[in-house]
């Protein structure tokens, strides 16, 4: 049985028949998206910020340029960030307004973001993301330097205080509604990658990078 | 020329380059996305909640069940919340790790959320919701009641004030960088609907609706 991330905070208040704790699922969603939706605080104000982010192990990593108010270090008041990491599957088409949906997979995280300040670690990490991205097209580059590194700031949380919720099933629409003369069914959303466009700065033709995943 | 969306509040500090404040583009940014992240707090905890969001004229709307978090009306202490619109267009392969990029299009706005209490005007609300997803099925569902909409949380913000920050090039690598012998360009992500898989529980084949734009 997996870890469970299940806090008080974590509890899912709204439809909690889709939610769940469960670490291994947790862990799924968010390696097969690239992108999240980071809430912090300033003086006050909430800010949602997009960003990319990656894992290794009970880690969760992003980055962003080192004075970005999303990879400040720890201040007087180290303020807890929600995190929520979700991938929009398809369209739920029931036979009532109201029992339309989407099918979905999603992460709520928690946690106080820890600031990681060692050049040798932040380039790890950073081939860790690439790698995640692209594998095998981190040796292929040119090699980072050091005002890159410096320039990058890089923080993590550990996955500890986090739900999922996840729906992935036809309309369930009321039982008088069966029979409605309507479509009803579900539209899968598929993300693929488009044709790829070289740079049109590049001198010469190269071999295509290994294509990645589509998140 | 278009309106501006530009406050203290939305001014854009990293990249600004890369941000404007222009009415048009940010609506049809918001009409071109199915869902939304919206940042706001309880009790000082930040909670971000995806969810799906539409539009009419200069006001952004969402809803939830009624108890639910994020449609709650007005309390003592009315917060203005953040909400952040946005959609992956693809990877930016750059020669260097640090200048991989993604290509996107944001919105984040901001604002205090107004309740919706009018039964007519959240019924009118719903169809402009599923017009946007699918047009022309309103008509053809089981009409809404009383409970359903009783039970339906409505809530809007002005569009008023916002950011839009948008990537959508090939990689900008140092001078000195282009002739590195790595691919270099960008792999578009392309969003396209799967195959429609109708309910098992539909007793009979019906038309298909009419497909609706990916998201």
């Amino acid at each position: 049985m997996s870890d469970s991330l299940d806090t008080t905070l974590s509890k899912v208040k709204r439809g909690p028949n889709r939610a769940s704790y469960d670490k291994t699922t947790a862990l799924e969603i968010i390696d097969a998206s690239l992108m999240c939706h980071i809430g912090q605080t300033k003086e006050g104000q909430v800010f949602v910020t997009p960003t990319c982010h990656w894992r290794e192990g009970d880690y969760f990593y992003w980055h962003a340029h080192s004075k970005a108010r999303n990879v400040k270090g720890p201040t007087d008041t180290p303020e807890k960030v929600c995190i929520n990491v979700s991938l929009l599957d398809g369209l739920v088409m029931a036979r009532s307004a109201m029992h339309h949906s989407v099918n979905y997979r999603s992460v709520t995280l928690f946690g106080v973001p820890e600031l990681i300040d060692d050049k040798e670690e932040k380039v790890r990490q950073f081939k860790i993301f690439l790698d995640k991205v692209s594998p095998g097209r981190w040796e292929q580059l040119r090699p980072v330097n050091d005002n890159e590194i410096k320039a990058t700031g890089l923080v993590r949380i550990k996955i500890e205080e986090a739900s999922v919720k996840m729906r992935a099933e036809p309309p369930v629409d009321d039982p008088e509604d069966y029979n409605w003369p309507v479509w009803a069914g579900v539209i899968p959303m598929d993300r693929t990658w488009g044709e790829y466009q070289q740079d049109p700065k590049q001198p010469t033709a190269h071999t295509l990078p290994i294509p990645p995943t589509a998140f």
